[in-house]
């Protein structure tokens, strides 16, 4: 298969999929009736519950399992919070306006289409011109405002609506801004990630947790991204689901006691260097990947494992998913290190969870701005000597020498690094004399040996105080239930062969309804007997939809398997009926009295279908 | 007890719950490191964990017993939709201005403030002056921004804080404001309610549900409140968790299949003429309000039901529960029925859900605005024959009576009503001629008799187009925390009784954490039968914390108590541990192996406290 004929058929699946999500409610662009937003979409019936399963399913396998501190904050924020986290300066994307219209396009978008589409397209291409704009779109990411527009120039883009000249590109930041209160002088932003209201509260979770580490709080909330021009439908969108992991953690110890439970644990990863020496991804135990050091560190490795065990219990099929490490240029100055969830669908390799080691960058930022001192403490079971710098300057030489200035000069002298005080006193012993800059009068002063006197001490410790590194598993929800879609989608035909039906193979765990309930015919005994069975469902919390309409069966099979149901109860006597699963299409008869529980039994995992299949007469439909 | 010393009481309770709120983490006010901002809290640990408790019996009590369409739709909304529902134009509060610093008062506050302090601290108050004063606070929500302006400036009510002189009052809009894109040219708003994302739906959903009614759309979410000046703690914050339901139900036939379901449950109503007359909230059936026509309708007065269930289960004391209905001048000009479950608590009666017949005021207004009709259709078994008028203008006349103007006056004869044709009808048969004003031509033209024909003729109707009327029960789920938190908090003293202990008598359903598990001493085999017990506790999916500390086992039973956990298993053997009951103190001994199922079948509902009292060895402490 070419290029452009698997482009093709990409595209089609997708098709297919969306429209199935559409038609059946999945998702609604929002405000359809008032011809839509981009980037804003509803979640309708089926849609929400497969979220509210996934959100369920994400508060059990982290915050009860790794017992988390789960907090959530309101998405307004203030400015000075995202003034200290940086997103005040730098949360861009670079934008060009087309210059007549005033319509929006990010900047790196139009260069990247212009490129892919030459490179597809333009059957003249020289190997040499091929190479230049492999080589552009591959550096896309780091390619500085100037350098983007002098690109942009030279290949003559112009506005794809219009054709009008372009404006140079400049930062656009993506948060949206609103004002706090009626005054118009708080300005505030929706958050763009939850991230930072855990740090602002590190203090007080600290303390929540007995003043120990490690310890993790996670976040599930709204977060925010005002994005130039959205696309690729559910992927790219302005409002979205976030949860968030902040793991606490010493920087001098990030083992973590339950690591052996992942490591055997194999699966793709794609280490840094082999991305650059154009390898692929390959399985590695991560239990491998830790100890050879491709990943930093055990607590880093533990989540990435955890992450593995989330999404392909979620649904997502294990050969389509990979952890992906940043290279140097992608990562954030003070990230340690960083791993992507990626997961491919139609849209290609779509980055659904970040897991950074972030160090203690967010802490120490919060700490200057607020000036509460954001950090951890162990206390020494014993006291411990440790070697302390001590300066002491002679105040009575210094004010002769110095005079109205001594104030400035003791007060240098007093905040020198244990580097250049080191150096004075080599200085002083061996010359007598040194030369110091004092900052503050922005002079070169001379200090005599008789001055001051710097020595290192021995003195008793009882803690150790430090900033906390933080590692962030950070999970995009509504990326990682759209990868699930598609990886759950297929379609087979129908009985009499005369079309192709749809079907989503969600988990029971996942699925929107847990099964249908079917009278076979319509008479008022089976309707009885369907909504008997539906208060017992209702009473053991499965949830169900009950259809009545005289459809044929077949025809209410295949509207229930497109909405990735699966079991359904079909009523065909007073006293038993008949379940039938979803992708095997095996049915079972059941009484009516046990119906709800083994429904049960096989949604909560206690028994599997098989086992059930075993315990009871099988049906031929 | 006199007003002030009940003042004072209810003071130091909201001060005790407060501390301990705060203290133990359940909220803490929004960046409290940068020190905080009005009207912002986040939920700590047990906080989190209460409000997903509710929101998870919300769902499972609303959403799965009654089969709703649950939706999510995003924050961010663009102004159409806004101004369509009239919130752009109508969702404001009257706000003063310090005229010197510009400090921003609502108007209402202050006049309020005024009253109230004048009522309760002035000796020398006339009877005649706090005859007024009542009276003012009386009609205080229906003062214009005049009247509320005059007031102020004839009692000399200045700025608070600074005695500056106040600007007249103004209407403030309350919505955050924002701007979707990089454009600046789309307006949008973070949603002040969340009801707006199921009405622009009500298409797709009607469809979703087989083309039937009745059925109800929720949908939980965030919304957003910009107050002028925040109040009143927890309860008056400028973002909330909102979980609404709107149940669309044909106007004509509002009657409830389940109605019966409910009707004996008796609780305290507060019926408009109760409140005008001066009575007291009297215990009424349900059943009798809805056939005595004190509540407008059966849904109505099912929703109140289960709404009075559904708080009531959550651990709200029903005797300080009531429903009050709506006053005339409360009421939207739209709403047929609207009664506020009110809580009472320290801050007095507050609304914690509205349940009002919205009637078919949204789904015209989106109607209205966007173009597409949001109806449904009842399609009659058999075809009805209705009577229908039909005008019929002769052209030929008209073209020569009127002639470049013959379209515009067809036109408006087409369109006349049913009243003022047959009013023409008449005029010709006697007169043979009538006056007709034709708009678009802003002039009276003279109709002959041969110029049109109007009959009216039977025709055959299939199907009945209406707009279908609206019940919403509105949730403010963080009051009905706040309040609960109030209802369920009480001291006790400690066994020495030298201090009072603070507890949290919330049910198991909602207690933010399920158990504790508390080794007796610190030894090594204890511990590990602590983490075994916590291992197959988080297998059965049941919270728990660990405490380890050795600290005493009484301080550790306070301490859990404190965050209202219902049972604490003390490990002080290898083979069994004892479970303690929170509120009884009581204690039984259980082995090892089948803690977790006990605890789970009482968390459960499965069995009671007594049943598992009965059924196992009691211990005495």
């Amino acid at each position: 298969m070419n290029a452009s004929q698997e482009a093709h058929n990409r595209e089609a699946f997708r098709q297919a999929v969306g429209n199935t999500l559409e038609r059946r409610l999945f998702y609604i662009p929002s405000l359809k009736i008032y011809r839509g937003v981009a980037g804003l979409y509803d979640y309708g019936p089926p849609g929400c519950a497969v979220k509210s399963n996934v959100l369920a399913f994400w508060r059990q396998h982290f915050v009860l399992e790794e017992n988390m501190l789960e907090v959530d904050c309101p998405c307004v924020t203030p400015e000075i919070v995202l003034k200290a986290s940086g997103h005040v300066d730098k949360f861009t994307d670079l934008m060009v306006k087309d210059e007549k219209t005033g319509t929006c396009y990010r900047a790196d978008h139009l260069l990247k289409d212009y490129c892919k589409d030459k490179l597809e397209k333009d059957p003249n291409l020289s190997a040499e011109k091929a190479a230049e704009l492999s080589h552009v779109l591959a550096v896309l990411d780091d390619l500085s405002a100037e350098e983007l527009g002098a690109k942009i120039k030279e290949y003559g883009i112009s506005a794809p609506d219009t054709k009008n000249p372009l404006s140079d590109p400049y930062p656009f930041n993506l948060m949206f801004q609103t004002s706090i209160g009626p005054s118009g002088l708080s300005p505030g932003y929706m958050r763009p990630e939850t991230a930072q209201g855990i740090f602002v509260n590190f203090k007080d979770l600290y303390y929540y947790n007995g003043n120990k580490l490690p310890f993790a709080a996670a976040q599930i909330g709204q977060a925010f991204r005002n994005e130039i021009s959205p696309r690729q439908g559910l992927l790219r969108v302005r409002e979205f689901t976030l949860a968030e992991i902040e793991h606490f953690v010493d920087p001098e110890d990030k083992s973590h006691p339950k690591f052996s439970e992942v490591a055997q644990f194999e699966f793709f990863m794609f280490p840094r260097e082999d991305q650059v020496s154009g390898q692929h991804a390959r399985r590695i135990p991560i239990g491998e990947a830790v100890s050879q050091g491709i990943v930093n560190n055990e607590t880093l490795g533990y989540f990435i494992g955890r992450v593995y065990l989330f999404l392909t219990q979620l649904g997502i099929d294990k050969d389509r998913l990979r952890f992906r490490q940043h290279l140097g240029n992608e990562m954030a100055h003070y990230a340690a290190d960083c791993w992507d969830a990626e997961i491919e669908c139609s849209y290609g390799w779509i980055e659904c969870v970040g897991i950074a080691d972030r160090s203690a960058y967010d802490l120490r930022a919060h700490t200057d701005k607020s000036g509460v001192a954001l950090v951890a403490h162990e206390k020494f079971l014993e006291p411990k000597e440790v070697e302390k710098l001590v300066i002491t300057p002679v105040k009575k030489e210094l004010g002769l020498a110095f005079k109205g200035n001594q104030r400035m000069v003791v007060e240098a002298l007093e905040a020198m690094g244990e580097k250049e005080a080191m150096e004075m006193k080599a200085n002083l012993e061996e010359k007598g004399q040194a030369e110091f800059h004092v900052c503050t009068l922005d002079k070169v002063v001379t200090i005599m040996k008789n001055m001051l006197s710097i020595s290192k001490e021995k003195k008793k410790e009882h803690q150790r105080v430090f900033t906390p590194s933080v590692i962030e598993p950070s999970f995009g929800i509504g990326r990682i239930i759209y990868c699930l879609y598609e990886h759950s989608f297929y379609t087979r035909p129908s009985r009499d062969g005369d079309e192709q039906l749809n079907v989503f193979r969600f988990p029971a765990l996942i699925a929107p309804i847990k099964c249908t309930v079917f009278p076979l015919v319509q008479n008022q005994q089976y309707e009885e007997v369907a909504r008997g069975i539906a208060r017992s469902l209702t009473a053991v919390g499965i949830s169900y939809k009950i259809d009545i309409t005289g459809t044929s069966i077949g025809k209410r099979y295949a509207r229930t398997d497109e909405l990735g149901v699966p079991f359904a109860i079909t009523v065909d006597s007073e006293s038993s009926v008949t379940v039938r699963e979803r992708d095997s299409k095996q049915q079972i008869r059941v009484s009516v009295d046990e119906v709800a529980s083994v429904i049960k039994e096989v949604i909560d995992g206690v028994s599997t279908w098989a086992d059930v299949l075993w315990r009871y007469p099988t049906h031929s439909s």
